[in-house]
């Protein structure tokens, strides 16, 4: 068997999430029926992280198993002419036998877009945005500057998936343009993000730059551990997984090929 | 009555083009049906242009009359809490009596995205985008050169509409890069575009960057007027109609008021 690594754009309107569910539309359950087709036998597919019900990506990795045989065939396109039209492979291509999508990441970039006019959104964003109105984009920025750094992020994490830690380091949160003049894009970079992570952080953000939360706040927040009194969850709609970054080890083994 | 100038964004994919049909989903039909509601009265609404089944706008104008009694009312706002999702009012406000949306346009602006990598297209961009491929951008830009100008554009006309004169000036035809690697976008503004004339001259332009048409034949293709001999149309969901410019006449009866 031969190990191939997937690069994977989707739009997650259609998704259940990434992750199989009985009865549900998931990114993962789409992939492993398209690469089954391919080779012909049951093929399991793992992703870099579960995206929710709803979030989008550009670059979610992935990576499955197929034998020696099918390494070289044209893997991306041979995916693309199967897979529905929300779910596209960027690129594929072998990897070392030891790569993992998920333990080898050695971090995550998502970013989401706001949308801050406040009488009208553009139809074509409209299911990639967050239509929150006018922000006061000074104590977003304060409030921001709080959260990088490796720190106990509890007070932002959603109930349902049991963890050993909810230590995080989150590398960068930074804010920039969108394309079209009503958008602002948050990117937040970590080495990991606990359930709802992301967009826990970005409904604090809007809190702030709403003027319904200071932006000093978010220390105590930090702080506290409490997620019963952080500002509510962004919506799905708004957030995209840009990029899983791996360490130069897994780029190393990605080089040993097959 | 006081005459309303209207900014609209639409999603072409839902719409049979902008103007009105008997039996079909138009967003003049759309606007006139949200406008009656407000009114209590049947209500015309005059685009700047129609777009065609599949073209989107973010800058369309249009104007309709309402009875002063209604004039200000906040009508961006009124109207988008009755329009359907793929349609919506980026503006509106009263206008001088003899302002014509289409009329008094002295240029509009379409933008067409053209996706360049073969093997994949991000599923969020489909329904916005062209992906014809890799294209040569030289050879394109060498294209483009020969439109700009006061022109006969009759071979890049597609038949359907009676026009008085197919003479037209191209004020700009230029080149930036999108929002996604792979994006590359033509904008073109005229004073006015023939029947498909922005889809005709994109087609062209495309299979220069193919390679099937050499650039300097668009100037043979100008001269013979022969639509036949031209390259075919571009896909509709390519182009938005991101603007329409009026002349300083019209905009000082824009600041009349009512």
């Amino acid at each position: 068997m031969v190990r191939l690594k997937l690069v994977l754009a989707y739009d997650g309107a259609g998704f259940c999430g990434w992750q199989y569910q009985k009865g549900a539309r998931t990114v993962q359950d789409e992939l492993e029926r398209a690469a089954s087709r391919i080779t012909g036998r049951a093929v399991r597919v793992h992703g870099a992280g579960r995206t929710d019900s709803g979030v989008h990506a550009l670059g979610q990795v992935a990576h499955l198993d197929v034998p020696a045989s099918l390494a070289h065939i044209p893997w991306a396109r041979a995916l693309n002419g199967l897979l529905p039209r929300d779910l596209s492979v960027v690129s594929a291509g072998p990897v070392g036998p030891d790569f993992h999508a998920r333990f080898d990441a050695r971090s995550k970039t998502y970013s989401y877009t706001l949308w801050t006019e406040p009488e009208y959104v553009y139809p074509q964003r409209r299911g990639y945005v967050w239509a929150c109105g006018p922000l006061d984009l000074a104590a977003m920025d304060a409030a921001a500057a709080h959260f990088p750094g490796r720190r106990d992020f509890k007070a932002f994490q959603n109930a349902g998936t049991e963890v050993r830690s909810t230590v995080r380091t989150v590398m960068d949160l930074s804010r920039s343009p969108g394309w079209f003049g009503p958008e602002v894009v948050w990117r937040i970079t970590a080495d990991g993000f606990l359930k709802q992570m992301a967009r826990n952080i970005v409904g604090c953000l809007v809190a702030c730059g709403k003027g319904k939360v200071p932006p000093d706040s978010v220390r105590s927040l930090l702080d506290e551990k409490d997620r019963t009194l952080a500002p509510g969850t962004a919506p799905a709609r708004g957030l995209c997984l840009e990029r899983v970054d791996y360490g130069e080890t897994a780029l190393d083994r990605d080089q040993v090929g097959p």
